[in-house]
């Protein structure tokens, strides 16, 4: 998709976006949107004339204070972040976050952000991986949590970065991300734990398609942060209960094969 | 990859080829052959007039009588169909089989054909769904078991139908496939069993490309024959232990994600 490089008038007020945390995701964000805000920044951990050229390094009471503030913090520290800018957040003010859960967050964003703001919680499917060809077409859940503001923002996203959009609400996206992101990352982690895998020794010469695809999906989620494993399924109300039945029906099958397996059953001996 | 319609000379004595089993790879197999050689096909369930336009229906002794005989039976039953061939081939055949391992059916054929039978087995990485689009560049495994002729029927594979040929030994082949079929199989068999996934009802509408890359996988897998699945976990001597590493590692990672749920551990509490 491509867009006009105008802004829609109604954005104009509002071009400035106050950024919370510049971790991965943080500069993420801040390439993407560069084009179309002025970006302040904020990260404990990144000096402020080290954000380069996409974002103005400033203190957190300053990012606090724009019209549209994003928090790119791993989701344990929500809470601690939310309490730390709500006393600089400006009435009228549209805040955002962008973890990989959304019951939790929603909820933490409602409980402590004051009355006058409003709150998108917002969880884009992808990551710098996923994005490296660009971010147009990939898809980003949006939670309207609180306030009118939100709608407009989801608008944004859609329009004029080209990202498919889909409303949902904060339970139903977490139980579906449950089994999407949940499995994902739970296999992948197993998988990449049995590493090396001889099928990926030497060049992979025998292989299938469907190993392939497999390991397709574990490389593209082996470099993310710990706090993205840990949200996913330690953060996710529903994720213990996808495991719970991942791990019983992987023990389900692990005794199937034992039993054929065991002695009285038929079996190929191995022959050199 | 393309080759002018004419067979090399040197396969043209031997353009008959013996196909025992026409189930679905067979089928695969006969329609990839039929533009190069006249087959003759038997399968005990296949009345002799339903082969289809790729394949002249005959009896076991007929087909078993070609220069060039492929058994493309199931794996367990391979030792029945060596011993039923074995007094109707002719010296300087040359035999292959197709299955998804290679040590056990490789020793079977060693022992239960005639000295003078070439053998050459094989393990085409690739069926019915994945060579949807022409077989050309898809990959075979092949073990050349006994005899001269397994190297040139190899070079037919690669010269004529375009297959990737990698040649290797029946343990080498079963090691590797142990990790790349073994897990593979494993993991769909148990997201299939988990079935309905949330992320997969409702259209998909949420979801990530790397849970998209492992539906990919189960898809391609999810419709093989039960035969294969037993195949390849239970007749590859080292599935077992790649199986029981996987199953291992799955109950080390839940273990650390129960810790991490359990009282006294940070917790974040399920919220409306």
């Amino acid at each position: 998709m491509s867009f006009p490089p105008k802004t829609p008038a109604r954005f104009a007020p509002a071009r400035t976006v106050g950024l919370i945390g510049f971790g991965a995701f943080g500069r993420l964000i801040a390439h993407h949107l560069a084009p179309h805000a002025r970006l302040r920044a904020y990260d404990p951990v990144v000096a402020a004339d080290a954000f380069g050229p996409d974002a103005e390094g400033v203190d957190l009471a300053t990012a606090a204070a724009c019209p549209f503030v994003i928090l790119a913090t791993p989701v344990p520290t929500l809470r601690t972040v939310a309490r730390a800018i709500a006393p600089h957040l400006r009435p009228g003010a549209l805040v955002a976050d962008v973890g990989s859960v959304k019951v939790v967050p929603a909820a933490i964003l409602r409980a402590e952000l004051p009355a006058q703001v409003d709150i998108l919680a917002t969880h884009p499917l992808f990551g710098p991986q996923s994005a490296r060809d660009g971010i147009a077409g990939l898809t980003v859940a949006v939670c309207p949590v609180r306030g009118r503001r939100s709608l407009r923002a989801a608008a944004f996203l859609r329009r004029v970065l080209g990202l498919a959009v889909v409303v949902t609400t904060p339970e139903a996206h977490d139980r579906e991300m449950a089994a999407v992101q949940g499995l994902t990352h739970l296999i992948a982690k197993v998988l990449v734990r049995m590493e090396p895998l001889p099928g990926r020794a030497g060049g992979r010469r025998m292989t299938t398609r469907s190993f392939e695809r497999i390991m397709e999906a574990v490389d593209m989620v082996r470099h993310d942060a710990p706090e993205v494993f840990s949200a996913i399924e330690r953060q996710n109300p529903f994720a213990p209960e996808v495991r719970r039945r991942f791990f019983a029906l992987a023990a389900e099958l692990e005794a199937e094969l034992d039993a054929a397996d065991a002695p009285g059953a038929p079996r190929l001996a191995l022959v050199r």
